[in-house]
């Protein structure tokens, strides 16, 4: 049960897992979880326009803060009234911290460790500059100037851009770092925690008088050790914050994942909404949102839409098929039978194979809609079998097989 | 006046010059003249929907029969519905007969030509097989494989591609092919004028029971001749078409493209649409409905789109700003102040600069619709200037000059 008023309210909660539908409050208006959110990265969802996103239900997008930072520089998006104005979208916006690239850049991202990849080891890797006490130095990757992020700074840079929810900052060590610099890291990113919560505090100002300011969320770090994420989990919400994140490594495969996930959660209270960040394939979306997940954001649908791999409800080829593949050349059919996007409603799978073969860029718009819309249509089937007390049923239909036993908060 | 029942029907004829307003009946509805119709080479207007293009006014669009037989081929589509159905598009088409492109690839586009730039002399140019009395033998441009245009072929592809306006097929000979091959080729485009026409007559099929057929366009050549010309011109309007086409040459510059259309058209029927292939800038659009055309077709607005060059109503610049330039890096105004397009009422130039800056999908499309939208918007303020009897003050106010003496019909 919630225990104190904060931007959460929850609406439903499963009887035998964690998941839990709900509604978050932001300055933009109300967003009902669980939720998917599309990434902007550059003040742009890539390809499509804001009017679309809206037409296919898209409640919140995520901006990348790093990117925007080094271009066009949040100072400009200041001066042209913030990011919402600046990219049209009036809807909920959730501004990551900037950490996430700087280290990916640096020690390879947390999806490619999830599905097997680790780039070369980082120790002499020329973009890493150094992360000290006060907080990381970086070469942009646009022309290999520097720049130092420190927590303070990330927060100025989010104030900046004006989302409706920003993000701590936060150092992010592959999994190969192993438990001695991960539980160091973690205590560098508590006291970086305080800070962001300190300076947020002190600089933040209403974005409308009568709403809530921006909302600030911490995030929960650790790794794969248990004892790190209940550590993290009890520190970060012990802070006035109004929500929070679990970051960091999720381990080397989706199974692990799901267990990081199942580790932290029964240490998170009830009252505040939980993104898990950068996870958005479709069996991660059923899995994590029965582990206790409120919001979840990936770049997977637009990346995909580009190289033309178009999400169906058909487990047995993990949700996808290649739009270039022969089989489609004469198929009159829609990307997915039954799909009410704008792309499914209009185009047959022949025409986007041709437009993907004559490489038009028609084709990377419309499949991205699709796999955006396909995977909102899959948070709402979600969210309407929790309120109706089926999320089990849901479970069981999407991933053909029962929801899983989960671990408990030891007493 | 008009002397015979067709597919067009004249509404207003400007007094000063041979600027008309009419209506052209298709199979799929009405075009209201003079009208642009944007071009989609590959069953698509190059990063645009079917939707969008509606909502910014298009009436027609343009295919090329040249791209669609090579890929994905006109049968493909054919079985997949035709054209309208395979790209979603149910407004009226007008498909062109292969030739332009055929040639083009040769020696090279009339547009080239028209800015001065003229490729190396095509005697012995790899992709052109052979030219004979039958049609012409041409390698693709996707992988080199030889292929066979006759007349008799052109109009069986456009018949199955099933476009509401089709083209007959023609020798596009280069203006400095002079005049000796001019005039030959000319011979020999009418012979396969006629060939187009007993072949179109013998096959065609109606579209819709009660709707008119396909409608079958003859083309003037004659390239900067006026004797050819008018011979042309006579020859075409004396056999049973559904209205014509001026193609060929149009010369070494602007002033001179201007020259063949005035040269041309007081030899051509009032009761027939005049189409001038591949035209599209702002000056040509209002010089050449002065002159009496009725149809144009280009590229232009979303070949600029890609490139990042918005239409603006500034003739100091040639109509035109690059969206690159710095000056619009803080720029908060719409590309053009009271355009009523999509991208001008949603964005601002600063948002655009920066989608081009990142490169991002987004931009392309945004300016590609403005574009787009710009020329309907020129056309239908031309239109409704006819119809109001004051195209000569729209003439003045767009180009800063008086309506020019055009040309008569020698009696």
């Amino acid at each position: 049960m919630q225990q104190k008023q904060t931007c959460f309210t929850q609406e439903a909660q499963d009887t035998t897992c964690r998941a839990r539908a709900g509604v978050v409050q932001t300055a933009h208006g109300p967003v009902a979880t669980p939720v998917f959110m599309p990434v902007g990265t550059r003040a742009t969802v890539k390809s499509l326009s804001p009017a679309e996103l809206h037409e296919h239900g898209v409640q919140i997008l995520l901006g990348n803060t790093y990117h925007l930072y080094l271009q066009p520089g949040h100072e400009l998006i200041a001066r042209r009234g913030g990011l919402h104005r600046f990219m049209a979208w009036d809807g909920p916006i959730l501004t990551d911290s900037g950490g996430f690239q700087v280290f990916s850049l640096i020690y390879g991202s947390v999806a490619e460790e999830i599905k097997g990849r680790r780039p070369a080891m980082p120790s002499n890797h020329p973009d890493m500059v150094k992360v000290t006490e006060d907080g990381v130095l970086f070469r942009s990757y646009l022309d290999g100037s520097r720049h130092l992020f420190t927590p303070e700074r990330s927060i100025a840079i989010q104030h900046a851009l004006g989302a409706d929810i920003i993000v701590c900052f936060d150092e992010l060590p592959p999994l190969r770092a192993g438990y001695d610099y991960t539980a160091q890291s973690l205590e560098r990113t508590h006291r970086w925690a305080q800070r962001c919560l300190d300076y947020h505090q002190q600089q933040a100002i209403p974005l409308v008088e009568g709403l809530p300011r921006q909302l600030l969320f911490g995030i929960v770090h650790g790794g794969i050790y248990p004892n790190l994420r209940s550590q993290s989990a009890d520190y970060i919400s012990s802070m006035a914050f109004d929500g929070l994140c679990i970051g960091g490594s999720l381990g080397g495969d989706k199974a692990q994942m799901y267990e990081v996930v199942d580790m932290t959660v029964p240490f998170l209270p009830d009252y505040w909404p939980r993104h898990l960040l950068g996870v958005g394939d479709v069996d991660d979306l059923i899995e994590c949102v029965a582990r206790g997940i409120d919001m979840f954001d990936c770049v997977a649908p637009t990346r995909m839409g580009r190289h033309g791999t178009a999400l169906v409800r058909e487990p047995e080829r993990r949700w996808r098929i290649s739009v270039t593949n022969a089989a489609l050349r004469e198929d009159d059919g829609p990307l997915q039978a039954g799909c009410p996007c704008m792309t499914c409603r209009t185009f047959s799978r022949a025409y986007i194979h041709h437009l993907f073969h004559a490489k038009e860029l028609l084709g990377i718009r419309l499949v991205s809609i699709h796999n955006v819309a396909f995977l909102l249509h899959l948070m709402t089937e979600i969210r309407s079998s929790l309120i109706e007390g089926r999320f089990g049923a849901l479970y069981r239909a999407w991933l053909g097989k029962d929801l899983p036993a989960l671990s408990s908060r030891p007493q």
